[in-house]
């Protein structure tokens, strides 16, 4: 049996699942597309050689007979139209991030599903099916350094052309606000923001840079994540965790070992896409996988308020200086671990 | 369109296989499977859940006309049979390692092969398809050490319940007799066996190990191979390639990093099976998708020829302590590269 | 020309500064040694074979005419006073840490050696003669990384059974205050420390560890640095130093990188003796060097007033919970670097 | 009680020596010098401000009454010479290597010191003080891999302006052949040498480069070292050991690891002086303690003799193409272990 889907935007993101979808992956096929842009929705459906029907709207291509599930990779803006029409046709939905570009749409997005009474919201929060972030969950669980005190995280990029005012805490560290979560199997009690020294190097002017984020846990852990998106050195994902008895550092790529020039050295990688490709293979096929059983068990759309909440504490953080409480609502039943 | 493939041997690696194509793959289908042990065969068959004819011989699965294509996963002394009804049915067979007992089969295979005037014929090499070892490969074509000098290589395994006499050359080292000639893009010229004080550990008595054995190139590369099945620790491929200006080293697999127990270390691999997973997935995926386009693009009958005739070589440097001469003929242009 | 020191206080310490000026450095001679023990005084200079007065007082030692230097090794209330004396004797005086139980001793201390007019006291804080600050410090120097913006320090011990209280904030971390102000050749303006979950193992009920101390510059370079004593695993100093264009960290002890028991590992040393004993020896011989040729060029009076100025801040930031300022005075153009 | 010493020979090496003794070194003075050229030697006895004779001839620095000790830095085919003399006159010698160019020349030395019926001769063999081998071999001594089986070593330097012809077997690797003698506790059986595809950069035109050399110990285990002068990236020496059930690796010199331009790296050394400074500081203490006490510990002169012979069937060996035969004489009793 083969899943039946229908892509909601067909820029970069769009256009690399649709390649994924049909060249990687197994039980799914594309049949129907869509783009505010319809002559590059055309051009993709010729370019991928696929047979997918351009619809004019999201909300066409939602409720096109032949569409199984539907994945959201539109301008952030119109996520949450998306996800509650893809609701309101008991349809699957996988929704890349943001859910909805305040908490207030993504609690909307959570009361539907509820309300609908059937798991069918997906966040594109592609960390979690990434090796690494798995092994690493895996030495965790397994108690091998008893329990996390503290972590130490980065999020670092060799430049960040787009970026500005508080796109950090908004945009790139909503995928650590999601995936420590999860690692930890936690939930955030407040947050802190600390901008040190900035970085001179790059091109933007202005963009204050670093960003120093401090969370806590209920668990009394604390997390400390250095966003720096103007680090000229590499795209580079750390995150070391210290526990009761030793510390557990997550799998950096593996690369060719060079003894050359001086130097002892593997390679870092430079292009964001090239550190979390394997893990977009795995998220989609194993929604795949899960959508065809009738089951969903990715990132909920309760996963996607949370984060959503936590980034406006942490916008808030940074302008007062203190730490701020978040104040996350009793998860529902309906979302019960 | 759906490649239809009958497998020969539902034994461990046979099952592995189907398994794969069933979830992992796209573009191929199980339609026929056969085992000496038919019973075995029908048990696949049904715990894989898929509709595949049982067939009495490999010869009937051959000929079979919804057969397309053929993977030959049985006993290896009826490989050399399976490949050549291949041929002569005009069928693509990718057969596992080894193509033939005996290097004058492999040039029995070699010499269908031509005479039949296309090429049909894989051989299950698969680290060709290992991510590691095409990033090895990228970065000496890439000239980033140099032309290449010398190679250290090692092949170890906590044990080796079965091993015996020259297995260790005729069985375990093929891979490595394959691989490097891939990796230097260059053919042997000479081989010289050592026997070093023997590994009193392991339950294999009598066994002697490691051998080291030594392979020189055309174009006069220095090759060490260190073949050691008892060596406790892990099972550990390494690789390191002196250039002219560097030494690059094939990157180990990737583990969570820990510091504990007094100790800051990396995890190394027991199971032979979890190193080299991904490579037999990219292997049949590629396998598959040059076959639907009625290509060949993997390792030769050739290939699998010349490493038959470097393991006789290997034996033979074993018992006389001597640099024995590897003479392979010139490659037929129909296997040209 | 030979410098003869008198060593106040024999105890571990005290000893092993005795027997390493004896057998590891050149230029000095142990000629008069006290304790609180006079009978291990005496213990200690024959066990080492050395020809030394044992005095009555630290006073008396001070004073005697053969003394050309001292080095206080004795109980840390009693440092200010034997500091003043030697002072007063216009003796150079090397101090282990503290150099006073308080700021406003240190400040004292720092008061007399100015109305002196001559530099006289050095602190011992011998992190600034480790071999991998000092290459750390270099790298930094030479702008390897561009500007310095956060670092991440670390430090762990296995256990400790003596602590109680703040003493990883009074005690241990004072090495850290030290040090990290000389290798950003800066000073803190801002203190914070936050509680994690505390650690159960170890045998120090009701210790609450590990800390997490955050520093803030004049320059605005965010320190963090996690205190933990019962870590379990090893004696482990870290300090990562994130620039604008790169990524520095402190060497490591090096040890035999072994590949045993499924594990890739360097050794982590578990006492903190074997850490800094190469340190020792450097910071006595360029005490010893300094001190000949009539200079004074490691850590300062004043250094030991900043390191307990900082050290009280951190206390109280660790009960209010809160951003607390540092306020140092203007560093006298005494001390002017 | 102060050493006495006279030093032979104040080019590089002499007076890298002199200075050492002078400035990090304790218990030894430097009395007398003597050079073929006399206004260098007056120069470094100004230059390092040493109240020391210049004598006309080593003869009579060896001779002279106030010298307690000798060391032997001048010209390679006078080493013997001096040797000789300082056996003669019963006064204890450290003779940089070689101890004489050939083994005829070590073997005379050997039977002299046996004939005065008193250990005087040390060989300069720094390798055995250094930190990192010494670490090693007590890995070995544990038995934390268990017996040793294979070793992998390398011996590597940037560049080789003045080395031709068989320099590789007769100069740079009389360090390998004696350190790996050492770590082992072993001896030779057998050399062979490959000469791989040569290096075509640097500025040796015509020298072959690298060597591989193979040695076979009494125990059986098989040695490779590749001797590799011109390979540009770095001096590099490289010792891995693999034992019955894990591999134990030489320490490499620790140094600031950094994040840096797309490469996670750390330093390798370029200048060989600063891989064995401080080997050369533990070697000349270690030994001026030794003679003190009326001993002689390091090195001895069997064992230049032994390495003598080594270097002898590697040059054989190479030209031969053959595994030669060490046959070493059966070590005396005056040199027993």
């Amino acid at each position: 049996m083969t899943l039946k889907i229908g892509v909601i935007g067909t820029g970069a993101i769009g256009k690399d699942h649709i390649r994924r979808i049909r060249r990687n992956l197994t039980g799914a096929r594309i049949v129907a597309v869509t783009d505010v842009n319809a002559e590059q929705a055309h051009g993709v459906v010729q370019g991928e050689g696929i047979e997918a029907r351009v619809y004019d709207t999201g909300l066409d291509l939602i409720n096109a007979p032949e569409v199984d599930a539907i994945i959201v990779a539109s301008w952030g803006p119109t996520h949450e139209e998306f996800v509650l029409a893809a609701i309101a046709a008991g349809k699957p939905v996988l929704c890349e991030k943001p859910l909805a570009v305040t908490a207030e749409g993504c609690r909307r997005i959570v009361d539907a599903e509820i309300a609908a009474g059937r798991s069918l919201v997906q966040v594109g929060f592609m960390r979690r099916y990434d090796r690494s972030y798995r092994q690493l969950k895996k030495v965790l669980t397994d108690g091998a350094i008893g329990a996390p005190l503290t972590l130490n995280c980065a999020h670092r990029a060799p430049e960040a052309p787009g970026f500005s005012g508080d796109m950090a805490l908004t945009d790139s560290c909503v995928h650590e606000y999601d995936v420590l979560r999860w690692l930890l199997d936690d939930d955030y009690v407040s947050a802190q923001v600390i901008m040190p020294r900035s970085c001179h190097l790059g091109e933007q002017e202005g963009y204050q840079d670093p960003h120093v984020i401090l969370l806590r846990t209920r668990q009394g852990v604390h997390i400390s994540i250095e966003s720096f998106v103007n680090c000229q050195y590499g795209y580079d994902i750390q995150c070391h965790v210290t526990g009761e008895k030793g510390i557990a550092s997550l799998p950096e790529p593996a690369s060719v070992h060079l003894r050359l020039e001086a130097k002892s050295s593997d390679g870092i990688l430079v292009d964001w896409k090239d550190r979390f490709v394997d893990a977009f293979d795995v998220e989609f096929q194993e929604w795949i996988n899960a959508t065809a059983r009738g089951e969903m068990d990715g990132p909920s759309a309760w996963d996607g308020y949370v984060v959503a909440l936590t980034a406006d504490a942490c916008v808030k953080a940074k302008y007062s200086g203190l730490i701020e409480p978040i104040s996350l609502p009793e998860c529902p039943a309906f979302y019960g671990r």
